[in-house]
């Protein structure tokens, strides 16, 4: 039987298993269908991972995590793991070809932003096309961008680039958002937010160096924005498949399916941890998520010992 | 006034203000009366921060990060802050000669691991004598190690060193533990920890390479016990004297007299956060602190939006 079963291989799943192994954990593997590094490695330009001063791209950023973190014992197994049920003291994975037992599991399957669909995104995504405001809003510092989407998110993103970017075009589809009355009030009331709704972004183009601007869809006409950046929030999944159960889930999400957790990780069912963007209120950056790995370690150590 | 004082320049508080300058504030100070770094510049081995493969020290660790951390416009000021307190809708902090105020603040003032006094204690600190079995237990993997002291922190962190260490002794100058019954029980069904109370470490000796040995006072005999570790676990002080008011504190402590936080780093005072060792239920770990210094300054940023 596995010690601890980690599923997911990014930023909080390796760092989770650099001090589950480097605790004394002896059987403690990491599923991760992929190569480990998260959804991180996609992103073109990092320059807030704390200690790594030079502005790099994900791929780089992540690069010497896998051989750090697997020099105490993790193993990686390059599978995808389909569920995951408590059964009696311990825990069962369903790997389809077989079944894995693990005295405690840690799940750090993070979440997927919702693509938009619109001609160009792919394209462009970490090339100005962005799905997260604290990560690449900086590189627009007095620029001008556009944020597409209506619910709290987007207008809270809209409220961060606003502080610094020199302009900020929220553009919604439909004519009302679905955000909180002050949210919605204080992006009214930003002088450099402008809102244009039941406009759709048909287009984004640009070229080798980056995105050039938008092509909007208003009401009345359409129009080209001279923009460098896209950010688009149009919802997100947070990846819990794994975490089904026949009535619902093993252990309690909040309203918007996000993994509850206390300060140490711990979910609802005992030996069930969660770190990084799986879990509620997650700041979705490598050095949280991270954190969380170190975190959910450790009470998994913990856990651990107590069974005995 | 302040869009946000930072209280500490360790690893949460230099984190914080990266994450608050590059998020859009503009007057943000990092009040830390010594160098940036925190208490981890005093560690002389480091391998668990991820992204940094090689064994460094800690001050080789923490060598990039003011920097970088500065390079968004965060301004650090040599000064001590007495004391911070709420008045109406901003905060003042107490900078002795003069008064400034603040918007919100994010304390990170850490905590320290109080000495035992034992002879040799502070010559092989960072050498063999530690205050944290994550940080330093691997560096004695196989080896003979002391751990000193009676609470639950010492009787959990003698469970953590045994899954690494050939052989644990636990030394406590009591008869009896202060420590939960279940914890006693493992500690004492154990079998690579060997306990003895009414008993004191006189001294620990080495060399220019570290730790050697410790003579132990027993009540029967002294002995002398070679190991290569000396884990000291004798209580801690949170470093919440700036939190003081003139009945208490300004924000919720738990029974420890860690800062009570939510996942946001969040206290019970609106627009006062905490990141790092001074919160409830830290790991004491760098990536962590980090973590919460991001996660916090996030916070303080919608925060300040939220008062407009």
């Amino acid at each position: 039987m596995l010690d601890l079963a980690i599923i997911g291989g990014g930023p909080a799943g390796l760092t989770a298993g650099l001090y589950a192994t480097r605790g004394g954990l002896e059987n403690v593997v990491m599923y991760e269908k992929g190569m480990p590094g998260g959804q991180i490695t996609q992103s073109s330009e990092i320059e807030n991972y704390p200690g790594i001063p030079e502005v790099v791209s994900g791929m780089e950023l992540m690069q010497s995590w896998p051989q750090q973190c697997q020099r105490f014992g993790l193993k990686h197994e390059m599978l995808e793991v389909n569920s995951v049920k408590k059964v009696g003291e311990h825990f069962e994975l369903d790997l389809g070809k077989y079944i894995v037992q693990a005295k405690s599991v840690i799940v750090c399957t993070g979440s997927t932003p919702r693509r938009a669909g619109i001609i160009g995104e792919v394209e462009f995504s970490g090339k100005g096309v962005s799905y997260c405001a604290t990560c690449d809003g900086f590189f627009h510092k007095e620029k001008e961008v556009v944020v597409i989407g209506g619910g709290d998110t987007a207008l809270e993103e809209a409220l961060y680039l606003a502080k610094i970017c020199s302009k900020v075009t929220l553009i919604h589809r439909r004519d009302g958002f679905r955000a909180s009355p002050t949210t919605v009030k204080r992006v009214k009331e930003n002088a450099k937010i402008e809102v244009l709704t039941n406009s759709v972004v048909q287009e984004i183009y640009g070229d080798a160096m980056g995105v050039d601007g938008v092509r909007v869809k208003t009401s009345k006409k359409t129009v080209d924005l001279a923009v460098s950046g896209v950010f688009i929030f149009v919802g997100y999944d947070v990846n819990t498949e794994v975490l089904k159960s026949e009535d619902g889930y093993i252990c309690d999400l909040n309203e918007f399916g996000e993994v509850v957790v206390d300060l140490r990780m711990r979910t609802s069912l005992p030996g069930l941890f969660a770190a990084g963007d799986i879990r509620a209120d997650a700041p979705r950056q490598v050095v949280c998520a991270a954190g969380d790995g170190a975190t959910a370690a450790l009470s998994a150590i913990s856990f651990i010992e107590g069974l005995k």
